[in-house]
């Protein structure tokens, strides 16, 4: 099967950073199809030579492999990269990248956009305007697709206009974490899950994603966007999504999209009370994180000195239909936390008549961590260990341990990686379906209204810390408490 | 509090190799009251001195520990040990008994029989006629308590015109393994296992305790005893109805036992189709474990040369009660088996609507292991680590771990130093009340009745195997098989 893979920001940070070190590992990995070309696009004046020298150097900057094998593998691989120069802005510009495409007629061509946001509706009616959106065609869409309800909308109806939604594959890379894949397996592959998972027997699930990272150099970009936009709407409601939905009819794309949807539609819609007391955000200021001195948010390059912009989101989400009636689900998510830490909790009720004597605040929680490390962990109680002669029994908090990189060795299938693939492929099971997206979009929108009308701002928190103490205090509230890494 | 543990058969096997090692432990624990006296009592003519010598070599024996820290403990240890002289069969040796406990009121006084089966009765009924069998006196009596339903039931019926029941505590030392108590914890102590612990969710329990040894110099015992009483009717059913009780009231003895004997009453009774069909005995002859050559069964020293003594069982059981119609659990005990390994395994059903490509054979399990590690296993299906460009996700089976020992450290408290602990303080918990007892002897009578009136015998297996093979045709036919170490 030939291809054809154009990345639009062909000479852009995503572009080397994580697309092209993605498709080399699929190359190296064997797996990325024979006979393929990826085509970078871009302003810069630059041939395929140059591109791919480019490439090269920006390239060793992020792979530590310094081998000569690993440096005569790319020389391989790099034989598959062009480069067409554009200005996406442009009508006239289009012409040269339906020529390139043109000079073959490759049975798969895939479009990645990863453009500046302004450009995404006008790239993809330039697209169809060349006849660059036929049947063999996949359109991908980096995030952000938009900033609101009604920029999403716009965007979702340009692609729409231009391309069939089998056509769309819109990425969220945490669909293609294994990690997250795995969550779908956990749950229906394994008949032991399900009786454990509702309302009866689940008192809450929370889940994190910590960054210990500021904004690095992407300032101006994120005091745009914030972390609702950044890592909830989507990241985080895909996560709460997979671990809320019912089981899917069978495996296809669609059986799951549409399950997936139904959970986003059951999220209770924000009121005037829970916009006040079920959601908190916050932002930075400076810190010690690792024993190293961290600026505060404002004073991070590119962010304006008065910024309203939140760097962390802690809410409460509650899912309206029989299985989760009653279950908070706990977000949590922020940059400059305590430590890189992404993983799911549930933690379940504790048993309903206690005969033996159990430690204070211990509960049964199953924990699916998602990074830095992969694994499992099952929190029990055992019986403790008691020398005394106690005559009553005590019992003593245990873990059960998976970790899959010592199952499944490390160096697995990366979320690019894997994404990439599927698009080559026309595998749509871990994008996300435009009125998955919009209805995200729809559920969080009330929080951007209620934060633009509110003079209070997000609520300061040190850089090190897990966030301002209201996020806990929120939690409290419901008799709960965030779990934390030990 | 003072006690006086008096040890019937105080130069036997058990005492030397299990109870005063255990007492030892205790002591070095401190657990052990203070200001207590072990009585020895046996026919061979010794004084307290000599008895200490006497236990104090043979200790060695089984004792690893040289330093000479633990010999100077044992020396402080040994002041505790004095002797009696006393033949169990004459009335009037009696007397020195009684002398040496009324030299001191101690407040507890616990006789431990652990004598040749023949003598119980006697023992019993001369204790009570010496008057020990006041308030203070707690009597402790080791298996085998008879040897058929009858027997058992004399035995049951001296002890009660002697003794109170709550005076009498009855051993399985399986019952005072963490591994086996922990098992009430982990069911009772976590909210998590109950709704799935039951027939809609379950396919089958197995309960496997396999030994590598064979009858070493109890040859002669053995024959006339076999795996059924040696194991099955004893510890393999302890197991079984720790595992199949319903949630007692609290954790006091008698709720615990009510559960348990309510288990052994919801036992389905043996039919001439069961008969036939649930039941396998085998008996094992020459063959190799670990690369040594072993002799068959009726070489054994103290063994008949034309015994029909089973060496093996495995048996299907079925619990007649709304948790666990049609459930089997499936019961399986050796000598001379592949390897050590003692465990309990709990499958689960399969996913009832599969949607993903599952490994064949593969189902949820729990793992307890009780031997010769103590832990917990929680097999699972997760997503396979997939390079190639497969359309359908495949499983693949992964674990989770918990090993006791790592958790809690090693040298964990022994069953005997458990239950001789609990014995002086009065705990009955882990104690087999006589209804339980006589309810196990029940279920297992029709199995030796059949038994000694079918002339098949029991069927052969090699030394080094998992038994006869009819074993594995026996479970086959429920469309199950044995869950064997990997």
């Amino acid at each position: 099967m030939s291809f054809d893979l154009v990345l639009f920001g062909g000479t852009g940070d995503l572009a080397w950073r994580k697309l092209v070190p993605a498709l080399f590992q699929a190359f190296r990995h064997g797996t990325l199809p024979a006979g393929g070309r990826i085509i970078g696009v871009g302003r810069d004046t630059l041939d395929d030579d140059r591109y791919r020298a480019l490439i090269q150097e920006r390239f060793h900057q992020v792979e530590g492999d310094k081998r000569p094998q690993a440096a005569q593998e790319f020389e391989r691989f790099a034989q598959m990269l062009h480069y067409v120069r554009a200005d996406l802005s442009k009508a006239e510009d289009y012409a040269p990248i339906r020529e390139c495409l043109h000079t073959r007629q490759a049975d798969t061509v895939v479009l990645y956009v990863a453009t500046a946001p302004a450009l995404f509706i006008p790239v993809v009616e330039q697209l169809a305007a060349a006849g660059l959106n036929d049947e063999r065609t996949r359109i991908v869409l980096e995030k952000p697709l938009g900033h609101d309800l009604p920029s999403h909308r716009a965007i979702n109806a340009a692609v729409r206009r231009c391309f069939s939604e089998r056509q769309v594959f819109r990425i969220d890379h945490y669909l293609g974490k294994p990690s997250v894949q795995n969550l779908f397996a956990l749950r229906f592959g394994n008949a032991l899950f399900e009786p454990l998972w509702r309302r009866e027997t689940i008192a809450n699930i929370q889940i994190l994603i910590a960054e210990e990272l500021g904004v690095e150099k992407r300032g101006a970009f994120y005091d745009q966007t914030g972390a609702l936009r950044d890592m909830v709407q989507n990241h985080a409601l895909q996560l709460l999504c997979a671990l809320a939905m019912e089981p899917p009819i069978n495996a296809h794309a669609d059986a799951i999209r549409d399950e997936k949807l139904k959970v986003l539609r059951s999220l209770k819609s924000w009121t005037p009370q829970t916009l006040e007391n079920h959601v908190v955000r916050g932002q930075y200021t400076a810190g010690r994180i690792g024993g190293i001195d961290v600026p505060g948010y404002r004073d991070e390059s590119g962010v304006q000195p008065h910024s309203g912009t939140e760097t962390f989101v802690a809410l409460r989400a509650e899912i309206a239909n029989w299985r989760w009636a009653g279950v908070p689900f706990y977000i949590r998510t922020g940059k400059r936390l305590a430590q890189r830490d992404a993983r799911i909790v549930v933690n379940f009720r504790p048993a309903p008549h206690s005969i033996f004597q159990s430690p204070v605040g211990c509960v049964n929680q199953l924990v699916i961590k998602l990074q830095p490390q992969d694994g499992l962990e099952l929190h029990l109680l055992s019986q403790a260990e008691a020398r005394g002669q106690s005559s009553t029994i005590s019992l003593a908090p245990v873990q059960l341990d998976l970790d899959f990189d010592k199952r499944f060795g490390a160096g697995r299938v990366g979320a690019y990686e894997r994404l990439l693939l599927d698009a080559i492929d026309g595998r749509l099971n871990l994008f996300v379906r435009s009125d998955e997206q919009e209805e995200a979009w729809q559920w969080v929108e009330p929080l951007l209204d209620h934060w633009r009308n509110d003079a209070q701002g997000p609520r300061p928190y040190a850089a090190g810390t897990w966030g301002p103490s209201a996020s806990s205090a929120m939690i409290a509230r419901d008799g709960h408490c965030w779990n934390e890494e030990a």
